[in-house]
């Protein structure tokens, strides 16, 4: 099973497939697109639609899951969310993905296992999740991997996959050995 | 000169096309795209996205106006509206058509004069300037129509068309005899 992430945003979306055998994930790609900062705004829509059009036709997940966000900081911050996150949802959409909605809190819930968690942590926790060498980069291509697994966690309440064989047990484990960089 | 207004919204996006030939100005179509209340919000997107484009394919516009709004009634409304507003514009890039953005209140100045006119005021204006028999329905079509017309009025000032011949000389004489309907 193969999802893909999108933590969208007007600057920068990030996103992250992982794909999972049912027992550990794996990462098959992250990263952020970037907008040019001197580009028409209709134009960094364009961009975002076809790039994550491109990508979505490359690794062909079964699924797209997506940060849903109620509180942002400002009407105005919102709204220019709302154009990102809206192309990033039709682009799912075209390429005949199912879309999920998961909040930064269950994100963060089911990836830390506290739905106030730093973005570091999120990173952190995501590095061992897929057993990467080195944590992914930008914080927003973490963060769409961590929206990923967020979805893999959910499955298995839906009956899809045996939840004993999706959580890793190294997960309790290094998150109660975590400490977080700037406390070191 | 073809020019085709968008007023997005996640409820209903209106839609008019006006046309000049720099002395008088023809609706082309005008109308609302309405979502269906049951549908999956991501497959709203798409229907919105699918069905400008295909409009847009129809009637093939020099530029697309749509309205620009920064103040919505709060954070979680101005997201939704984001989201239309981002296929809209999305829509828009893919027929080839430059993107012009007029708040509000530039749209009512444009066509009542009075940056806080109503939407019956906007309807009626609108009415009168294209020469129609009945006011176009419903107000997402009306307040379509008053973007084309509004971008068609700011022209003259890049130097493309004669403000003279642009403005139409009805326009300030039905403004003072209007009288909006309730107070009749």
């Amino acid at each position: 099973m193969r999802i893909f992430g999108i933590d969208p945003g007007s600057q920068r979306t990030g996103y992250g497939c992982v794909e999972t055998d049912g027992r550990r994930y794996h990462l098959v790609a992250c990263g952020a697109i970037t907008m040019r900062a001197g580009d028409a705004f209709a134009h960094r829509l364009a961009a975002i639609h076809s790039e994550l059009g491109r990508l979505l036709a490359i690794h062909r997940p079964q699924s797209v899951a997506i940060e849903n966000v109620f509180h942002a900081v400002n009407a105005r911050s919102a709204l220019k969310l709302g154009h990102a996150r809206g192309v990033a949802m039709l682009a799912a959409v075209s390429a005949g993905c199912e879309v999920f909605e998961y909040t930064p809190a269950e994100v963060k819930r089911a990836v830390v296992g506290y739905g106030r968690a730093e973005k570091r942590q999120v990173q952190q926790m995501v590095t061992l999740l897929l057993s990467l060498d080195e944590p992914p980069t930008p914080f927003d291509a973490s963060d769409a991997l961590a929206i990923a697994i967020c979805h893999l966690h959910s499955l298995p309440a839906q009956g899809n996959v045996d939840s004993r064989t999706l959580t890793p047990r190294s997960k309790a484990r290094s998150w109660r050995n975590y400490r977080p960089p700037a406390a070191q």
